[in-house]
């Protein structure tokens, strides 16, 4: 018997299953091919396209815009920028991964840019990015992470003067927007040890709200969905390699039996 | 015993094995990687390179081109061009793979352009790539899927139109030249829930032209075995990450035996 | 009962574990995934980042550099030498990976100018690389083996030159410097129809000389662990994409008594 956040997380997996959104990424180098291949094992719809020319059309056919700088350059944040500035002009949710912010100034500096030109729905980042953009120093590597509970206060502000969720992965996930705050505490630390994990979980966040309702339901659905398939993908492979194929697998086969592990504490 | 058509298939595969041709990609960034792994399996050797300062040189030295513009933009598809002149003129065969047109005016009209401005061998691509090639208005997602009978006469007047044999891939695939028509109906579903199998058909079709005599056999070969070693790799896994492993595995193990399941049918 | 320079391999191996070193790596499109995750397996921290307005950033944050020219056009050179420079005044070592040099005389010039331009720790190539960077005309596909036998006079001046340590990969490996030189005779082929393994060697490289002294034992331990670490994996999987899978995890999961294995003979 699912709790009921339990059952609202199968239940919009459910709706991505069913309405298999097209998502339109602009997102770095590194992880291209892996995030294409969670959207379809997620049975959403993966598109990749950065050209200015054809930014905006390619938006257009979208259901959600996942903006990811992981290894942006000038001409590609243009890029999102158009293809952002189309998607809130024709109300298509945008996922923001701020990749690296606080480790140079660029990063730091072009997120904040992104951040005040577009409406974005969902900020996802680790707690170093997140610690960023809200002002911190912070400066270390792309992947540190952080008890997230000293977030809190951190995430709501960003909620609050951007008008987004804001989803912060770590040991354990925060999420938040102006008035809730969810803790996801599932998932593997091998999870660190395949790249693309964030950026893939960027990614599902897109393809959870574009195809569910509420962003916020939708953005803790989306962590603890892919937070349980760590786990399921843990039990068949402990190395990262093996681990990889078997998480992209999980995701496909996860199943609402595998909910009831879904460890959910939500704050309204 | 095999057909004629399966031991041909076979005996084309040989050849790649046999000659290991380099093959030059011009192609996307989600499948750089795969399309490389996908050839290095089948038994040929893959180059990427796209620096217009370099193009003409790197294909000197290849036995194929593969132009793919998955995530094109301008400067690429200038080295698409660059390069695909460089081939025309020392006969060097192009497979080329529209992918997106019709998804946006920028990818059909790109595509227009490249198959004006090169003699393209081979113009593979899925039927709503090739219905907007054919000026239909069939602006859809990247990996739609058609009954492909409905597209003979398309494919038909493409392949006079521009003098290239064309092949269709879908859950039925249909190759054509301007007098024969080949059916192949293998593989499995799953293929299209891993990015880049329709980059790395066209991938492989490369290393098949480049390897034997007959541009059509060579593509219905290519076809053939792809979808014979989709369907071996199931066997092996159900799921979309093991499943692509699986994949690639199968590519370099199928052998004679497999192919008296390969599904060919030809009219002449 | 390890000999010294097994001890030697594990313990730099070790020190790689224990020290997480930040590499920044300015590669190519293909391996970018593989090369991430590579690292990642063996208990370093990737950075990939190319744009001209943060390379000298992000170098600063690291601890070494891996520059890799598998698909160069001229902005990323210029990127890659900004953060060459950079590396080279704040003593960051750089491993240099002259993908392709000899196929094109574009590779072959910027390879040179790579190397007139930066003081480089590590010249990682295959024979007809480092044998086009001698200044012999040998251009021919990306992945040519050679008899490292050969080489050893050739690699032993372009350590005079450019004082760094060179080593060559093949069916065995070369590594020296202007005063020794070791064979390292491990690995299987199979690694060979798996792409990014050469260019996942440079990258563990640069783990290795982030967190190790000598520069010269440094390369040789990373030869040797990531040749122990394929002929592990072939146990486990003997085609091509399982294989990938089953290497990362071995870099991984290798230990002290795997190196019993190690085949490195040294000559000083």
């Amino acid at each position: 018997m699912l709790s009921a956040w339990q059952q609202k997380c199968y239940d919009n997996l459910l709706n991505v299953r069913r309405k298999a959104p097209l998502v339109h990424n602009i997102t770095n180098f590194v992880v291209m091919n892996s995030s294409a291949n969670i959207l379809l094992s997620i049975g959403a719809q993966p598109v990749m396209a950065h050209a200015l020319s054809e930014v905006e059309d390619m938006v257009k056919l979208s259901s959600a815009l996942v903006i990811n700088i992981g290894t942006l350059d000038e001409t590609w944040v243009s890029a999102m920028i158009k293809a952002g500035l189309a998607a809130n002009s024709l109300g298509i949710p945008i996922v923001f991964d701020p990749v690296g912010a606080g480790a140079t100034k660029f990063r730091t500096d072009k997120s904040l840019e992104i951040l005040d030109l577009l409406r974005i729905s969902v900020l996802r980042g680790n707690a170093s990015e997140i610690s960023a953009i809200a002002g911190f120093d912070g400066a270390m590597g792309v992947d540190s992470i952080h008890n997230v509970d000293n977030f809190i206060d951190i995430s709501r502000d960003i909620s609050n003067k951007y008008s987004c969720v804001v989803g912060i992965s770590g040991e354990r996930d925060l999420i938040s927007d102006s008035r809730r705050v969810a803790r996801v505490a599932n998932g593997h630390s091998i999870m660190t040890r395949v790249t693309g994990t964030g950026c893939g979980l960027s990614a599902t966040t897109g393809a959870f709200i574009a195809a569910n309702e509420d962003p916020f339901e939708a953005v803790v659905s989306a962590f603890s969905y892919y937070s349980l398939a760590g786990e399921l993908a843990y039990k068949i492979a402990q190395h990262p390699g093996s681990f990889e194929s078997a998480f992209i697998d999980a995701l496909e086969y996860i199943n609402i039996d595998d909910f009831i592990n879904a460890n959910i504490q939500v704050e309204e």
